[in-house]
């Protein structure tokens, strides 16, 4: 496991209590949310802190799963007892690549972000994870040793907000976002030239992540294509979660480096990818809490070796 | 280019005459068809001998396209004035991937193979493009000296005629299809997880390939995933033949080597995902006209950059 003595990445985003219905099984009220799921995931690579609001609801179970990841800092994660904990239900269809929503109860992430703690302001990576392009932009502008801030969103906020998330947009380095989001945003039926013409919105690259088919990264400085990691039908319990774990592993491995030239960000999607292969495996974070950095290793040099070219 | 004094790959299936609305442009009566587009692709790694009948209707135009490519042996290409070439139509919606057929019109396709000509006879490489599945067992059996045979198939033979296909498997060595035919074939909703049920069929490999999105080798040795070549939106003129240029150039590999194990097999991919991202750069052959081997080999370069995994 890196450690480092300074916490550099930071991530913002949904905790949420998730309700899931696959074609084979059903998990009800289990941790789950982009935030979470980031931070399990980056935490393999780097020290995170999270900045998050949960309601009174939220079940001290699912902060004691946390809890067993070392290297997440839950000091700017708030309670807030009158509150709802954010909730979302949803159902996979048979292919595991489509779902349908079945609730969303917003709960906190209708309410201002927590404040930033005095101690998370030197962070120099920062993922703001799917929320409110608003709240974005404004917690973007809280650091001032920030060395690359890197932003997710959905089909919601580009329907409702899409003049904050043009605005977003304008302020951020990156933007990681699936290809029916890019293609929505830009009404190009192609991930390499959507994402081109995001690029024109301001970010210096966009990564188009494409599920069971892998990602694209198109930077100013290049341009990068991966496949997925090939799991099979019964390695594929449930996909909840693992575009936010795509995105923690990728961002915690550019944090542990500490480097975000074009080379650097094309390496992270490898550690994206298996760091993301085994959240799908199981329920919520399950999969997470039972491997090691060394897991994540040892799958890395197994794609490495099922993905090489030539 | 590579030349060797025997010319060990052969090739059946369709010549045609197609027509093709793209959303941007229509092409009308051009040379097609399986059989043409596996062999320019694949002779520019290895010569390939057609095996292919076409009508008294086929355009002298067409004959001298293919002439055009060195390493493309026409000896076994059959006129018969009283049939008529195969003949198709497609339009391809919006975004390049889905398409609709318009016609189609058998002609020769619906007559026998032509007799193998005896100094084809020692072919050690066949590949079996998409014809009948009947045509393509009492074809395979043909070659005393084979050391790899490999099909594709389609929809239409897993709908009309599944227990001629099984058999057809259970006498090949590897099988090529697309994902929906995969699914179609096993209704396993997982590329990885499908293609591993063809192989209880009978091959030693399967080939998933997924278009835009790359292809899956599974093989009893072992298991391989490759991205497409990254191409942009005004580079996808017409992805008609790009499975076949793609299988071309595998196999051309393949025989260009002379090595049928997995890890040779996994280094095809690559060579057919290079081959065929050329093809779809134009109408038809128009593209493979126009490059040379070294073409090929510097686009091998970049995407070997581009797909760089970790």
């Amino acid at each position: 496991m890196i450690k480092t003595a300074s916490m550099p990445l930071i991530v913002t985003g949904s905790i949420g209590i998730d309700t899931i219905h696959t074609p084979r099984a059903k998990a009800e009220g289990i941790l789950g949310g982009s935030c979470a799921y980031f931070a399990a995931a980056a935490s393999f690579h780097v020290p995170v802190r999270i900045l998050a609001a949960v309601g009174g609801d939220w079940p001290d179970a699912h902060r004691q799963v946390l809890q067993r990841f070392d290297n997440i800092s839950l000091d700017g994660l708030e309670t807030r007892p009158q509150s709802k904990t954010f909730a979302w239900g949803g159902r996979y269809f048979d292919n595991m690549n489509q779902r349908e929503t079945l609730f969303t109860e917003l709960g906190v992430l209708d309410e201002d972000l927590p404040p930033l703690p005095e101690h998370y302001r030197d962070s120099e990576y920062v993922f703001l994870a799917n929320t409110h392009p608003a709240n974005q932009t404004a917690l973007a502008g809280q650091f001032p040793s920030r060395k690359l801030a890197v932003a997710d969103t959905m089909d919601l906020w580009i329907n409702i907000a899409q003049p904050e998330l043009l605005q977003m947009l304008a302020g951020v380095d990156g933007l990681v976002l699936n290809d029916a989001e890019a293609q929505q945003l830009t009404e190009i039926n192609n991930a390499v030239s959507a994402a081109r013409k995001i690029l024109d919105m301001g970010p210096t690259f966009v990564v188009v992540k494409k599920g069971e088919h892998g990602a694209v990264l198109v930077h100013r400085d290049g341009l990068a294509t991966i496949p997925a990691y090939p799991s099979e039908h019964h390695q594929v319990v449930d996909p909840t979660g693992a575009g936010d774990a795509f995105a923690g592993g990728m961002m915690g491995h550019i944090a542990a480096v500490g480097m975000t030239d074009f080379a650097s960000i094309q390496t992270a999607l490898a550690w994206g990818t298996v760091t993301a292969s085994f959240v799908i495996e199981s329920f919520g974070l399950n999969r997470l809490t039972e491997i090691s950095r060394r897991d994540i290793d040892e799958r890395m040099r197994e794609f490495q070796g099922l993905a090489r070219v030539g």
